[in-house]
């Protein structure tokens, strides 16, 4: 019987180069690629004539659930997803539905998530201990999300933060950085990047303070430093400790 | 004029195809490359004939100015380290180091760290908001080890551990699953892998209350649950909220 097995895999920020030799593989060998459209039609241009599934991406359940069925039939399937899978992706729901798919067999191909790929971008802000927080509410209680930040503050971390804001959620990243103000100065190095990896890539350093009034969207990866941190040249640097 | 580049590569986990492409090409591009000798190892099939630079694992500042040096002669250098190059990895003495070597322009490679590639091999235990933290005092103060470690348990952050514990640290660990223990449960499900993506690859699920005992080494990168994260099947799973 042919064995029926689901990858699910990261691809890395924007562009296909980010993904690694193991996630090419994968979708190398998957008879069957799903995915979210604009994640799809990144990959496609190596696999014109392979089988795509593509979902909106509100329907991220359903997707997982047809790239399980797909597989239980014993095709070989990729479900892609940008970043790490692991990483506010596709991976956790596909492990809590597996039970309900016996024979599949799982692999999950890590990526790089957009706290390490944004932060190549700015220098090396997560150098030393970090926490990734996501400021969206949708599926996670505010008052939950605060108490993230707040601790995420008095443990002096660097952070990298995931969703900033987006059309309807406009107050968090001010909440968020009121939250930090708390406990670190406004002249903490913080930056942000866009569009990690993709055409029109921006990014910026700046201050806490300033991070505090700025308009980010969805698409944008936030970094707050640690006390450590630094502007060092262009770049944003947290010391891993060694006495230069 | 020569363009004086430095790449800083993170090679992902222990084997070759968990690089990403952009890596693979900085390695291909490079005439020289620069590295502790067992990732140099790692990627010597692939470039016989290229010169390699090999510094002892404890030279990383003398490493990093040698791959700075070469570059600013006009080489096109690539510094390779395993994992991410920006989470306890190169890119931040680098990025220190790089006002005394003006003409030196420093790209950072991302990689896959040891935390992302370790909760695929055990499920998806980072499927939320979460913290990473060395438990190495080499060059941190174990004061402010703790402090994260107390912040990480009060914000209920799933944990990633690094350098665990090692010869010189035995006691490390159990005194970081202690101050845990003091907000979660002894049942909170935990995890560890040892030796990612290379040969004797091992993993293991656990307690906290269980892991508290466990005798690691600094190959081994550590798991440990948030309160929503569960054991389904044979899999860590910290799940992103949607209701399945």
């Amino acid at each position: 019987m042919a064995v029926a097995r689901l990858y699910v895999v990261g691809l890395g920020p924007g562009k296909p180069e980010s993904m690694t030799l193991e996630a090419r593989a994968a979708l190398d060998e998957a008879e069957l690629i799903c995915g979210y459209g604009a994640y799809l039609e990144l990959i496609a241009p190596r696999y014109p004539d392979k089988e795509r599934c593509s979902t909106p991406m509100t329907q991220e359940l359903a997707r997982c659930r047809h790239a399980l069925e797909q597989a239980q039939r014993g095709r070989t399937v990729a479900l892609v997803c940008s970043g790490d899978a692991g990483v506010y992706g596709m991976a956790s729901p596909v492990l809590e539905l597996l039970p309900d798919y016996p024979g599949v067999e799982v692999e999950i191909v890590a990526g790089v998530t957009a706290a390490l790929s944004g932060a190549a971008v700015l220098g090396a802000p997560l150098g030393h201990d970090f926490c990734v927080i996501s400021l969206s509410d949708l599926l996670t209680p505010w008052e939950v999300i605060e108490r993230r930040l707040r601790c995420a503050a008095e443990g002096d971390f660097a952070v990298a933060l995931y969703n900033p804001s987006s059309r309807r959620r406009r107050e968090q990243l001010r909440r968020a950085c009121d939250i930090l103000l708390a406990c670190r100065s406004p002249e903490t190095p913080c930056g942000w990047v866009r569009n990690i990896g993709r055409a029109g890539e921006e990014k910026r350093l700046l201050t806490l303070g300033e991070l505090r009034d700025a308009e980010l969207d969805m698409f944008t990866t936030v970094f707050i430093g640690a006390s450590t941190t630094q502007r060092i040249g262009g770049h944003l640097v947290t010391p891993r400790g060694y006495s230069t």
